[in-house]
Parts: C-alpha cells; structure tokens; sequence
C-alpha cells in the first residue's frame, strides 16, 4: 500500500531482490529461501538458536557520505558481532533496507560488502524487507550455540579478570579522522571503523573458558559497567594497563587516545572476565587467532566500575553512547 | 558511537527498553530474552523454523498522524500475516526501532498496541534494537511449522480452484476514507485498514488442504499474479464472484469497490489454491473460524491472470502496489 505518491525510480522492489539479494544458497539450514511469505528453516538437534538484531541510521551509524559497500559490510559486522559476543556460529540473516530511492550503484555496493562479510562466514540471507524511506538498514542475525555452553554477559565474579581483544579507541580514532577529512592520515584507523572484525573464533574460543562476556559497542567503559550490572559485581579497571595503539599514539594526544579508549564504540572487540584459574589457557587461544587479549584490570565485589592510574583512582566520566542521550 | 550530536530527549535508550519493552517471558523456546547481546531460543525437535520482517515506514505503511497503538499493532499483524500464510504457529519477535525521539506517550501507545496482539498469539518479543533516527519499525518474527507441511506458493496446479479469505478491498477502503478525512462514516472499514487480522487459524488449517497460499499484502490482483508466477500456471479470475462487503457498497461506487478489492493492499487476507477434491473440507473451516471463504476463479495452464465479468474477458490494468515503482 501507500500512503504517499513518491516518484518512479528506476527498478522496482521486485527486481531489487532479484538483482542484488538473491544468491544460491549453500547452507543446509536453508529450506526455503527468499521469494515466498517466510523462509523455512532446519533446526540443530540440541543446539540453541542465538538471535540479535542492528539497526543503522544514515547520519548517526554512518557518515552520510560512506560508501555503499562500507555501509553494507557495517550492517552484517555489528550483528555477526553480537552472534561473536554469545559464543556462537552465525548461519542465517535477514534483511530491511528502507531506500530512498533505487539506486542500481547504491545497491551494487551495499550487497558487495554485505555479501563479502557474508562469504567469510557462511552466512545465508534467507528473506527481509524492501520498502522505500529514509536510507535504515536493519539486520537480524541467527545463528547456534551448542545446549546451555553460550557466553553471557551475567557471570563475572570478584576475582575475574578483565580482557579485551584489539586495540578498542583505533575505530573512534578513525571516525575522528574521516570527520575531520583526515582519512588519508590512517589508513588503518579508518578501516577499524569502516571495517570492524566481529570476533567470532574468539567468541567460539572462549566457551568455557570466560565467565562473562559482550561486544564493545558503546565505549569500553561503559560496556564493563554494563557487564558487572549484569553480573552484579564491580570492577578495577587499570588504564595503564590498556593495550597501546601506535596507530593512535602518532596522531592523537595521550588524553585523546585514552579518551578514545575508554568512550569510542564502534570497535566490537569482546570485553570478557576470566577466572584466575582460567587465564592460562588464553595465551594459546591469543596466539591461535592472531588476536591481542590484554587484561585490563579485574572484578570486585560491589558496584561500579573504578578507573586506577598508577595505582591512583581517577575520574574517567561517563564516558560511552546513549543513542538518545547522545552528546 | 554517534556521527551527530543530536539534542537530549527524556528518556536513554536503555531506559526505553527496561520501561516498555521489557516483559515477564511465558513461552518455553525463550531461554535468554532481552538484556545480552543476543537471545538464546531452544528449538522443537523436527519442527521447522519460519521467519519473515516487515518494515513500516512513517507515510508510507502509515499515515503521519497515525495512533501509535495502531502502528504497534500493525507492526505485528503484517508480520504475523507471513507466519499464517505458511501455516505456521508464531512464537517470538525481535524488534528494531528508529525514533525521532524518546517520546513517552509514544512509546506508552506503541507499546500497547504492540502487546496486545502479541499477547493474542502467545508471541514474545526477545530481542531488537532501538536508535535515534525517522521513525522506522521493522519487526522479525519467528514461529513453527511442522516437518515438510507448510504453506507455499508456488504449488498451484490448473483446475485448483483460488479462494480468498476476508472481504478483501475494505482496507483500501478505510485507507481511502482516512486520507479523506471521512474516518467517521465507516469504522469498520477504518479498523481493516488500522487493525487487519492476521489469518493465523485459518493459515494453520489449510495445511494437507491449500495447494498454494500467500497473504494479500499489495493487492489481490497482484499477489494473485505472484502465486500464478510462482507456480508456473495461469489464473481465470472471476470478478463478479468477488465477496461482495456492504460497508464499502454502502460508501463507494461498485468501480471503486472493484478497485479496491483488486488493488487494495493491507488486508492481510489469505489468498490459496485447492484441488477440487479438496474444496468440500474448506466450508467446515469457514464455520468453524468464523471466516469467508470465497472461491473467486481457477488456476488454468499458461501464464498471467485473465480477469472474467459475466464470461466475458475485461482488462483490469495492472493493480497493484510496488514500492518502487508506486503511483
């Protein structure tokens, strides 16, 4: 239906999902793929299904003037991000574009990147939406963890130690820079941003072994204090023990970067507690992935998350993303 | 993380999610529901997974004036729409929403009518995602179908008879009396347009019964086409056997409530196919659920669908709606 008379642009909604969303499908899940009311899916015996969903807003998840395929890319990450964060296996996803207009250069790039991300982890787009609007792109992720062995954000205990993988910050670095047209300065800042890695082997890597766990979405900071609500627990957290980025270290200032640390999202690097018993194994499974995994102080009993500085607590703010208390 | 900096409204996001769309969960798949980074869903043994999403867009799927209650609603019902037309049962929602603000009677009103359908169909919300930006709902839904016994569309074989649920053509109606500002000389027609029924029983007993079904969702002669398409058949499609609605004769001429019934989206009929050694079971059907049923032509061999008025061909344009090619 319609409530408003828009323009005719060129290819109608139909030819869109044949054009640029339908592919052969290579996952046994898949029964029924796009082109009927719904998509038929195969279950797993005992597995459990993990869901997510992310929501992207021109001019407020991206630059107005990001590339198509960088957008496309973005919106598969931040999901399979969350699928990373369960310790879980990603399968399937379903897509809403709300278009302004249909675009054939637009489309060609946002399905590269979403399909380039898709390839490297076997995940099928199964059905969504197409509807003209506002430039919203909204991706639900599915995938399997296996009987009750997923990671939740719930169970850190005082005594756990707190890792990060990466260099969380390098990903608001490098929207500081494309914001200031400075993209040319850091390449790989940029890509951090443009390009996050979702964390899935880690995530796998890291059943069993972490107590609690979550992507760093919204600011490290503010993450963690997430993180110990949930498990009712506090945290010390050693900004002299953040893992360094000389990326960042060459064009920013000791205070940006550690600001930058500490509030910019966007990284979707795994924030998760070991138990001190644990903490052995991670070295292996850090060498393993190529990944950094940086204790980054540990949990306590109480509330709230303490900033230490050469052994001194300090004020850090409050650092991290409200979308609707943004500033 | 934020490429804007948009002004502060009430309510944080996270508030938004603890205040309105936080629920007790009462259906057993739900194992970890809204709070981690993902939701965790056991599954059904053989039971096969049904997914389908649905995005509504401000003055496009609604009017700009509409009741927030309407528009939870309606989020809902078009997506549970898909589950019927599968012959699926629904269980679980993910929801993502973009808002222009945190506005608290808004939401109150959203919620509401969100919820009260979902709590109709026993159908929990675990998951989603909510962001500043144009107002935008997208809705996922997940329900059950058992084994290989599911609705599809590309199943019709010449000689099926096409039936058709409802009256459809009262949405269009209500639409058309909306935009008029005549709201007040038909709430029934208004209410098909605000509030269409999902066919959720009637979808389920059409399983082993319907050769071929799909929900009307753009427009009877249309989606009549896309079943036609899919089943690589034809289609004689009666028109003076269309059920005939008294609220939309008492209101417009019989060519707009021809119109209507042809080209009208949101009803959210079923629209399906049944061998003629079947169609004696569907009169029980009806009885029992309260719902016409209407046998409104046959599948024939070929391609495309020939409209009938008293045994003579008529052109009935081509009907419809197409979000990209709208007009």
């Amino acid at each position: 239906m319609s409530t408003a008379d828009p323009p005719k642009p060129a290819l109608g909604e139909f030819d869109i999902i044949a054009r640029y969303f339908t592919r052969a499908q290579s996952r046994p899940e898949v029964l029924l793929g796009i082109g009927d009311d719904a998509a038929v899916l195969a279950t797993r015996g005992q597995q459990r299904l993990v869901v997510a969903m992310d929501t992207l807003v021109s001019g407020v998840h991206f630059l107005p003037d990001a590339e198509p395929a960088d957008i496309g890319y973005r919106a598969l990450a931040v999901n399979l991000s969350d699928i990373a964060a369960m310790g879980g296996e990603a399968a399937w996803m379903t897509l809403s574009l709300s278009l302004p207009s249909s675009d054939a250069t637009w489309l060609d790039g946002f399905a590269s990147g979403l399909f380039d991300l898709a390839d490297q982890h076997n995940v099928a787009l199964v059905g969504g939406d197409t509807v003209r609007g506002p430039l919203v792109i909204t991706v639900q992720i599915a995938g399997w963890v296996d009987g009750e062995d997923w990671l939740r954000r719930d169970g850190a205990a005082p005594g756990d130690r707190i890792y990060v993988s990466g260099l969380p910050g390098e990903a608001a670095a490098g929207l500081q820079l494309l914001k200031q047209q400075r993209g040319g300065d850091s390449k790989h800042l940029v890509q951090r941003f443009l390009r996050p890695t979702p964390r899935l082997a880690l995530g796998g890597g890291l059943r069993g072994v972490a107590s609690a766990a979550m992507d760093v979405s919204d600011g490290l900071l503010t993450d963690l204090r997430k993180l110990c609500a949930a498990s009712d627990v506090g945290a010390s957290l050693k900004l002299d023990a953040l893992p360094p980025s000389t990326s960042m270290q060459a064009l920013f200032t000791s205070q940006q970067c550690i600001e930058f640390t500490l509030s910019g999202g966007d990284d979707y690097e795994l924030l998760f507690t070991v138990a001190p018993e644990r903490v052995s194994t991670l070295a292996a499974l850090s060498a393993a992935l190529a990944v950094p995994l940086t204790c980054i102080g540990e949990i306590t009993a109480g509330q709230g998350v303490r900033c230490e500085l050469q052994g001194s607590e300090v004020d850090a703010g409050s650092g991290g993303y409200d979308h609707f208390k943004a500033g």
